[in-house]
């Protein structure tokens, strides 16, 4: 079956795509002996998992327990959780996965230590700990090197418990002050830093030029999509990931209506000089797809020379892939366009 | 157990309340004989589309075909698609649902007819149609009403399809104009419009004031959000689905960071005038939910006297709650703050 055969709205990842992206990303982390922890929350599917450490990954990175669940379910190991992890709920639940695979925790306040604490007690095994530090994100993450150094010793001290370095992101310039800086304080302690782990795919290929990083974690670099292309880290010919969709109205002549809205690309919009709108229309780059309901996109043509008709089907690069990945149940995997199998994203839908 | 026990982010629908909001609405259209069709699009559950069919509705709405059939499958019947649907592959989804239960479209163009009459004839049985046009949202619907005086003869000429009437989105005060003018042409050309169906729960009280209409379509109505809130449609008390989510890092005064992102809420902002921000904070009136990434949700308290603490647990108000159902697979339902049961969002990610 072709895939402009499958009825739309339908998310299609190319195959070849995916291959290159992934051998390429783990080209340049070998290139520069950075270790590479990919981050699963883009595909959310054990296969592509076990590829990405099959072609040297080091062990792979999950936000949330119910996605490192699914990953330990499938058999991988070495996985890290970049989320702090908060209460007795959550010390069980990763108790659970600790007993069956190798796993860190990336925490940056006390009771988050703690938590992982005693999910080491009540498993009985050691679990990894890395401190997160905020690197300009103002995000989650200690804001000191004082504050590092607290929960670095805490976790040194705790039973159970392993200190393996420090974590970030997305890697920025405020990475290297930050490094360069614990790593004076906490060899002054007698604390040894043997990781620093990075992330962040828009930036991805200046890893190697932020001082002490040792490892990368990144998830879009397996489908990039219209964010990553407009922070120049892909082409449009490494998008692996487009979703069909059906002109379905055409209300007025500069106005179109497709079959795919917010449960199909979300309302993630990317930053205004890379394009506005919800996605990329290929083959119509200048129609917007300025409105997006449930189920309706509404097309802006009054820029196209060209206009889509009635019926005719497009294909769109979303702005952030790895919430799409999400919404869907299954995807289609094609190669030259042909429907090649169907799979399961096995992870969807894990926030807990 | 009692819902604050729950692991987070846990959506929970109180079902006091929805047994209220649906008790409510029932009766405003029964005091003003209004049929009412529900739009699953809000709950997505065949347990609550069967008690709003028990309560009085007249039948159910839904945006796709694949919610159809999870609704059929659970035994609903006379059921409306209120989307344009193109092509073959939608003809046959059509017909294999019109075989097991009395069904509806709402179409806007002379594909969209072509598509259901393609289904009629395949299914061999009398599918209904009505007419979109727009009131002014410029999303789908015939802009004029000679447009729709054409698809209704269209309509009424081909076998298998039954002319009902006209559908629009949301109702408006053009949408009286619009439907005061159809009565006219259609009445001169002999073409009875036996319904004039309209929607949209934040304008749901005031659709005994438009002239004309004769079936209300709402959905959100079942659990309420910050944005019908917001409208006037209903109080703060009256929504239905909180998010429950834990504060997990507080690495400023304030700044706090919730385990709840686009992940579990998404990305969907409501109107300036309603508020900032990606949710309310119940308790926390002042806390604004500033930004979300997939798994994190940032609280800006720079405005709050009382700020919650690392580890405290909120409840949120979505500011979009259909979507936010779309997301999760399963919902707790309770009373009284206890859990009652864990049901199954089945006709979530139904996009097709």
């Amino acid at each position: 079956m072709r895939v402009d055969e499958l009825e739309t709205p339908a998310p299609v990842i190319d195959l070849d795509r995916v291959e290159h992206n992934l051998a390429k990303m783990q080209a340049y982390c070998d290139s520069y002996k950075l270790r590479l922890r990919p981050h699963i929350k883009t595909h959310k599917m054990p296969a592509f998992a076990h590829r990405q450490v099959e072609l040297g990954a080091c062990g792979i990175t999950c936000q949330k327990l119910g996605e490192a669940e699914v990953m330990v379910d499938a058999g991988l190991d070495d996985i890290l959780i970049t989320y702090p992890l908060i209460g007795p709920a959550k010390a069980l639940h990763l108790a659970a996965l600790a007993r069956r695979a190798r796993m860190s925790v990336a925490v940056d306040n006390p009771l988050a230590l703690e938590t992982v604490a005693h999910a080491a007690r009540e498993a009985g095994c050691t679990i990894g700990v890395l401190v997160e530090f905020d690197s300009g994100n103002k995000r989650t993450g200690v804001v000191s090197v004082d504050q590092a150094l607290d929960l670095a010793r805490r976790a040194g001290a705790a039973e159970g418990l392993r200190f393996q370095g420090l974590m970030t992101y997305p890697s920025t310039v405020a990475t290297v002050a930050f490094v360069a800086e614990a790593k004076r304080h906490f060899a002054d302690a007698g604390v040894a830093i043997s990781v620093v782990s990075g992330g962040g795919t828009p930036n991805a290929w200046h890893a190697h030029e932020v001082a002490g990083l040792t490892e990368v974690r990144v998830g879009t670099y397996i489908y990039h999509d219209r964010a990553t292309v407009g922070a120049g880290a892909a082409s449009l010919e490494e998008c692996a990931l487009h979703l069909h969709a059906t002109i379905v109205s055409r209300p007025t002549e500069d106005r179109a209506v497709i079959d795919a809205g917010t449960k199909s690309l979300t309302s993630d919009l990317v930053a205004p000089s890379v394009g506005p709108g919800y996605g990329l229309i290929l083959g119509y780059p200048d129609a917007v797809l300025e409105r997006l309901n449930e189920e309706h996109g509404i097309l802006d043509l009054s820029r196209c020379r060209e206009k889509p008709a009635l019926g005719e089907r497009i294909r769109i690069v979303p702005n952030h892939v790895c919430v799409v990945s999400n919404l869907h149940d299954e995807i289609v995997m094609s190669r030259d366009d042909r429907v090649v199998d169907t799979w399961r994203v096995a992870a969807r839908g894990k926030t807990r």
